[in-house]
């Protein structure tokens, strides 16, 4: 079975040393967030995730869960739910909301360490909670007084969990298509009826009530997006005073037979006229979907990063314990039959890949964090507005290209140890099984591009692109003339100004062909995950430099940089000859043309 | 589930418009494998491989391999045994076999399409045949004349099967490790004992014996790869007559858990002084496995190239059936709620891929297998010669390339389904599932690296890279000054002369630092993987072109190249960065300083 260690030393590294968080906390008014409680946190979060819900991880995938036809009810496996209620005791559920919702009240940031152990623990454990931060987004920002009042609370103390219901068989990137219908039936009272399906943990044993946000399209709705509401469905009816009612008219009809994260129930949900609250304004829920699911993305851009981190665990100890072949320079262990597999070269090269795209994504990741925490708490309004473009420009970078990379990783990984990795026994064929639907749920990798391509750079003049790269040429002349930083300041400046030349390009070409903007984003995407990865290896070293870290700790950090900047940031290359082949050679054919199917 | 139909069109276009066949096989001496015939051993092969193999894929996914603890025997997925029985009355085990040990005579080539679709159709399934064909080489080149009297027989009419037993426990690659001792009885006759591991189709019920050709060391064995000699151990035991007797004293001990390829059986097989044959000299095992190892490459080479055409031809289809979200450039199915997901370019972009590397991986490996058939059967020593020195070149290249490229194809052609792609019920993830072992077994792709990189290029002169830009440069010549042909041979030779360029400069640098091999390995391999597809994707234009094929079709070889030229030969940029950056950014880091495991 595959083991897991939390990482804290290098979420230390990046919190401090490179993000400088605790006068960021300070100045956004968290008082209490120093050094010294946010390390206790992450101590404390280290030995659940590895103590509690790591062992669990192969339970979930070998018992998955059970649906009883007869009740509509699901078991989850053994040890899941008293996992969960150790997590919700715990405070864990509302680590990062306020306080007056029974939250700990602690910067959004020190959320993401804790998601992404969560993730690297036990990926389909932590799809149960991981909805609800959507759902209290949603309440949050868009719900009626009594709607926060009644649900928020039992949200955020992990009472009850959360889902989002937006797919139904025939619509999942198409909402417009949706079916689910809700009916008045007085007092913001509907009566919701319709198939939801790949609903992630519509159904479950560990909590007493779910919440689902639902949706659905009100009698007199305009055809397309511009008709969807959003209603909030419990499974037990919720009085306005906040009391628990009777069962409510949803009920899972099956669960999916999945590639991976067996022990994460995925629904089909069938609404049969169940009560429903309607959220926000009638035709406007596309947009408090669009707050739930920028939570849930960043979210799952989180999992890639926690799988690939244990992969990575695993396959280095596997490649210092294995003894084959001699190193090619000569014995590296004379003294055993042969050298541990890490002596040679490609092993290294899988597993620098890793490492640098674990440590790179990391920062990507906590930054993102840091930007939500301005965007809602900096005083001055230019710079909340600035953090929240940068940030929904990097969510969908974020989302994508930490899981594309969580599907590489654990492939490498599980590279690593040979045949050994594609059976059961070590438990790396599972995190490559869980690490699939990553790309896939939450918006696919294609969608993302678009979202970043079109919504995020097309419609806003690329607004978070500027952004950006102002962080990057600030830090390339705070360095200039620093001689172990030139190496990776001048790559990145360079990388950095193709990348706004590459945008320039692809908006120009667009201007005459609109398919230009789909023919490039996926591509585009990479790209700028890459260089964004570049930026924070280049900061990497220079946090490190600066540091208080010893000697190896910051040799590590070099070395990795180096390797990424040699190895990795070339692939930058491909992507844009790509991009600059422009949409004939993907346009141009025929559908019938394709072949045969 | 997913579907399969046998992709007939496009193999008679590489075997007669691209490779030319017919004269091929004429000349060496196939009297009767002209169009005619072979046409109707493809159509045969289709037919039984859809018909009979393709609705047993899931069966096999989702019954398995089951071990009686007790007897040692193995069950297979309901059918397949009898589907199995169908294969060999229907003479499919020995159709390149030569008709004096029973089987059809046919060219090695007319082989390659059958592995190809049995693949597609079950690559469960067609491993229990597959290391027969080794086990026949093997005998053939290295056994005795009772030996091959008794055993060949059998196995080319596919009574018996047999199986490679090579791995232990604590080796996999680095074989001189082995354990297994082979003490003599006399009469060329020993007591084989020891584990072997991950043996492929080592029990099973569909044939009354089961032939292993097994590792182990001699009493007097010099230490390391140079003390290992190969012996024939069969289930039971065979007298110099041909008479079976006894049950031998190899037994199933376990079989594997695996991700993938579960109706297919991995067993530890237990030798327990079991009777055995010297096969070949003592000591110079590792020779007569070579030669089941070369077939075994090029085989499971195969198997990613027809994984990736099933997951192509269900992605396909699934593009064109479902409905999502308008064209950017306006309605294209302005009839249905939403145009079909083919429309769009990121789609296209992903089916693309797969359709431009099945392709091109189709004519590297029916090329590969003519290069088998020249080897073998052309009357000049010195084309002999050269067919062997580049089928031996092209084998780690076809083999790991072609693997790697199902598993990237498979990948998209899931992405294509979106969460569906997720979900058992469509056959779309076991294909990605069954594809991750042929990067792993019969030699990682770091291994094929290797292989390429060392054996077959550095210790031979490149010799083998010098016969294929030969054809290169032979092509390129014969095309100068066609209009339609200049964008594909103009970029074929930079990329061909860029190749031989790095293979200088890797050789040279070896020379200073033999890290230098293994650094560039595996970046050197996908290097010469996408110039060899691009030399096949202009040859296909070419072909097309002076072909009496419809037009749709012609236009559609010459788009798909266009994309191929476009959208993935640019990955070789990505390569000779990552080449040409050489060992120091793999090779600095201290063991340490990879991190806590």
């Amino acid at each position: 079975m595959s083991s897991y260690r939390a990482p804290l030393k290098d979420l230390r590294f990046a919190l401090y040393d490179v993000l400088d968080v605790e006068p960021l906390f300070a100045r956004l008014g968290f008082a209490d967030a120093n050094a010294e409680l946010v390390d206790a946190v992450l101590e404390e979060a280290g030995r659940f995730t590895t103590q509690v819900l790591a062992p669990l991880n192969r339970v979930g995938d070998e018992q998955g869960c059970t649906l009883d036809a007869a009740t509509g009810e699901v078991t989850t496996p053994a040890g899941f739910k008293a996992a969960y209620a150790q997590f919700a005791e715990g405070g864990w559920t509302g680590l990062t909301a306020a306080t007056e919702l029974g939250g700990q009240g602690l910067p959004h940031t020190v959320g993401v360490p804790l998601s992404e152990m969560i993730n690297a623990a036990n990926l389909a454990w932590g799809n149960f909670p991981l909805l609800s931060h959507g759902a209290i987004e949603a309440l949050k920002d868009h719900g009626q007084p009594w709607q926060q009042e009644v649900f928020l609370k039992p949200l955020v103390e992990g009472r009850w969990t959360g889902t989002m219901c937006l797919t139904e068989p025939h619509c999942g990137t198409d909402l417009g298509l949706l079916r689910t219908r809700a009916e008045p039936l007085g007092q913001d009272t509907y009566a919701v009826t319709g198939t939801k399906i790949f609903i992630t943990a519509g159904e479950h044993d560990l909590t007493e009530n779910i919440v689902h946000l639902v949706l659905a399209k009100l009698p007199d709705a305009p055809a397309g997006p511009k008709g969807i509401s959003l209603f909030v469905v419990p499974k037990f009816k919720v009085a306005r005073d906040g009391s628990v009612g009777a069962r409510n008219a949803v009920r899972c009809g099956s669960i999916e037979h999945k590639m991976g994260i067996k022990g994460s129930v995925t629904c089909v949900l069938n609404f049969d006229g169940a009560e429903g609250y309607l959220v926000g304004q009638p035709h406007k829920g596309l947009q408090a979907m669009f707050t739930m699911m920028n939570t849930a993305r960043l979210g799952v851009g989180l999992q890639g990063i926690g799988l690939s981190d244990r992969a990575y665990q695993n396959a280095l100890r596997y490649a210092r314990e294995r003894l084959q072949t001699r190193s090619l320079s000569g014995p590296k262990a004379p003294d055993k039959p042969a050298d541990p597999i890490i002596v040679h070269p490609d092993v290294r090269r899988m597993l620098l890949t890793v490492k640098s795209l674990v440590e790179g994504s990391r920062l990507l990741a906590l930054h993102a964090g840091t930007l939500i925490d301005l965007a809602q708490h900096a005083a001055d309004p230019v710079e909340r507005q600035n953090a929240d473009v940068l940030v929904s420009f990097l969510t969908p970078i974020s989302k994508a290209c930490q899981t594309e990379w969580g599907i590489e990783n654990t492939y490498h990984a599980l590279q690593c140890f040979g045949g050994h990795g594609y059976i059961h026994e070590h438990g790396m064929e599972q995190l490559a099984r869980d690490a699939r639907i990553t790309t896939l749920y939450e918006g696919t990798t294609g969608i993302q591009s678009l979202d970043l391509m079109g919504r995020k750079t097309a419609a806003t003049g690329a607004a978070g692109l500027k952004l950006f790269l102002e962080m990057v040429e600030g830090f390339v002349r705070e360095h200039q003339g620093d001689a172990v930083l030139s190496p990776f300041t001048d790559a990145l400046q360079l990388k950095a100004r193709e990348w706004a030349q590459l945008t320039t390009e692809i908006l120009e070409r667009a201007k005459q062909d609109p398919e230009e903007i789909g023919a490039a984003s996926t591509d585009y995407l990479f790209y700028s995950g890459y260089v964004v990865l570049a930026y924070w290896w280049a900061r990497s070293v220079a946090a490190a430099n600066a540091s208080q870290h010893d000697a190896e700790f910051v040799q590590a950090k070099l070395e990795t940089a180096r390797f990424y900047f040699a190895r990795i940031l070339p692939r930058t290359a491909m992507h844009a000859a790509a991009i600059r082949s422009g949409a004939a050679p993907l346009m141009a054919m025929d559908q019938a043309r394709f072949g045969d199917a």
